[in-house]
């Protein structure tokens, strides 16, 4: 499959990859951010599925292969130094963190120390227990 | 003056950076995305003003010191892992990119091309013409 033109105003870093920020279609909510190879990035656009690089297990990571909750990608945008894209998605579950929560920016700093705001969405253990 | 406790679960990468995802607090639309070291992470949180650390000039980037644009920071949250922090925020001037578009992600990756969308806010020749 041949490339879509913009790919060359991609600017990956010295490890290939660029930041993904990741948003609700519906209501605005920012849900996460992580990385995206130039594989991930291509297969997101190409699928309208949240596609990314897991730096941790340094492979591509399909968001939702095992907790089923899935990202349908609704709309795709890069920024104005061409480093960084925005996802506005569709999140399957209702929660895109690994804590069952919402949103991974659960945890207010505003105060001295963290605090958590909302309640998980899911049982990460019902979730994730293959 | 004291460090916030919360300190201790950011974790910023081997440059001492963490990504900082700035939105405005009014609409939930997703302005920016930039990088902040320790300094400047203390520093906004502080003064309750988007303050990031530039990695082309390597130095602090008080955003809107050269463009009147000035982040009042109204939210701070950190992200599950550590790494990344939102921001909430009431953009003056009504754009955080420096094109003048009101978003940084103002260019839609869906087809083949990159399509601009929306018009600048401000003209970046007046705004930055120091």
């Amino acid at each position: 499959m041949k490339a879509p033109k913009w790919l060359a105003a991609v600017k990956f870093d010295e490890k290939g990859l660029v930041t993904a920020v990741v948003q609700d279609a519906g209501d605005g909510a920012v849900l996460m951010v992580a990385r995206m190879n130039r594989e991930a990035l291509l297969e997101t656009w190409r699928t309208r599925r949240g596609v990314y690089f897991s730096r941790s297990r340094r492979k591509l990571w399909r968001k939702g292969e095992e907790s089923g909750n899935e990202q349908e990608v609704l709309g795709l945008f890069l920024d104005c130094d061409g480093d960084a894209v925005l996802l506005r998605v569709r999140q399957k579950g209702g929660a895109a963190c690994h804590t069952g929560h919402r949103s991974c920016f659960h945890r207010d700093m505003a105060g001295d120390g963290l605090e958590v705001r909302g309640r998980p969405v899911f049982d990460p253990g019902q979730v994730y227990k293959k």
